[in-house]
């Protein structure tokens, strides 16, 4: 954390001074102790994107999924499992940021009890009710709905289908400012790869197609969020 | 595969010359293309047997589960997803081999069905059926039982409550040569940690409580093996 403080002090990038809040990683909803629903994010996309914003100057602060060993250079980072974990810790900051930025494949379910011990095969009930997860973003976009300073708002949609219809209704729908879209059945795109492959779409109908390593996308990403224009004053933003 | 092969081959160990087969990591169960049930299993435990095994002079074949980046050093490498790719890469090789080691942590369930498309939150039938996957080391035991040449076969058991009582049930049932248990809620032992603690119990009646790094656990569990009495005539080993 004092390291990016001190980079963000001495830096002149367009960021510097600006605080950035990302999301990264999976979350895991436990069954019992050793079992847990989850997806194949390795948080390399979010993670680009926090060391691209940290290069432009910005205090980065990611709220990371369970990912493995990452390297952490001058990021702020707050570890977490679940979901509802995920939430707490966003919405507990989300007011007090310039840019959030939700790369985080979070769980959209997660099974309705967690087993306290490890449950054994015969007594499986073999089948697992499901209860949805707090949507971090939705959840995130309603609490700065009214502020008078309110974030710039960044989504993903991680698709197989119909991807970009999908995307779009997503931004109208969480009220956001811009959101990535990405296949994630394409090769080379999505989850765990180097490289990516999205679309990015605004509120104000800019439309960009990237592609290169994370890092590249992430610069590109974050290029678009810098040319949106500022707030209109009684818009909300 | 050629410098496991050529270490064995100019190798003096006690393994010189020997096969030996193991399972590591997770499996994962995906119910739609970006979502599945797994287990918080690194590999780490099995890729620490694999290395001590290779440095005692043996031919090491791991069957691995979804685990990022790990060193394949020496090792010949069968990555595999499910329980059910696992069940198949095990059971084409475990006739040819001396010894079988299963440390991977096999997912005890799958989702009765795999959607093609990303499942979208409206659309959850919010009940997950589940149906049992393949036992890995139970079909490998039984596909063994009956050969002239029957490779000394060893399970693990990673449990959170009664982890000797389950291990020895697990010994028995399964028609194993050697168990390791561990109490996966100790803190140092068990998924994602560098060290271990855990106990081996034989068929013989042999116990020994090991603890350290994960590759000083891996030797003393090899060393436990190579103690153990060679096959009796006629009694399937």
């Amino acid at each position: 954390e004092i390291v990016a403080e001190a980079a963000a002090r001495i830096g002149q990038g367009p960021l510097t001074g600006k605080k950035v809040l990302l999301t990264a990683g999976p979350t895991r909803e436990f069954l019992d102790p050793v079992r847990f629903i989850s997806n194949p994010s390795t948080g390399k996309m979010g993670l680009a994107l926090a060391e691209a914003a940290r290069k432009l100057g910005a205090k980065v602060t990611v709220v990371l999924g369970p990912v493995g060993a990452v390297d952490r250079t001058g990021l702020e980072v707050v570890d977490v499992v679940s979901a509802e974990d995920m939430a707490r810790e966003v919405l507990s900051r989300v007011e007090a940021v310039d840019w959030f930025i939700a790369s985080a494949a979070v769980s959209d379910w997660r099974p309705e009890t967690r087993a306290p011990q490890k449950v054994k095969k015969g007594e499986s009930p073999e089948v697992l009710k499901l209860v949805r997860t707090p949507d971090v973003l939705a959840e995130a976009s309603k609490k700065v709905a009214g502020a008078p300073r309110r974030p710039l708002l960044v989504g993903f949609a991680a698709e197989t289908e119909r991807v970009l219809e999908h995307a779009r209704e997503k931004l109208e729908r969480k009220n956001l400012d811009a959101i990535v879209a990405n296949d994630v059945t394409v090769p080379g795109a999505g989850f765990g790869t180097d490289t990516n492959r999205v679309t990015v779409l605004s509120r104000t109908g800019v439309r960009k197609d990237l592609e290169g390593t994370k890092l590249q996308v992430a610069q590109g990403i974050l290029e678009l969020l810098l040319s949106l224009p500022p707030a209109v004053p009684g818009s909300g933003r």
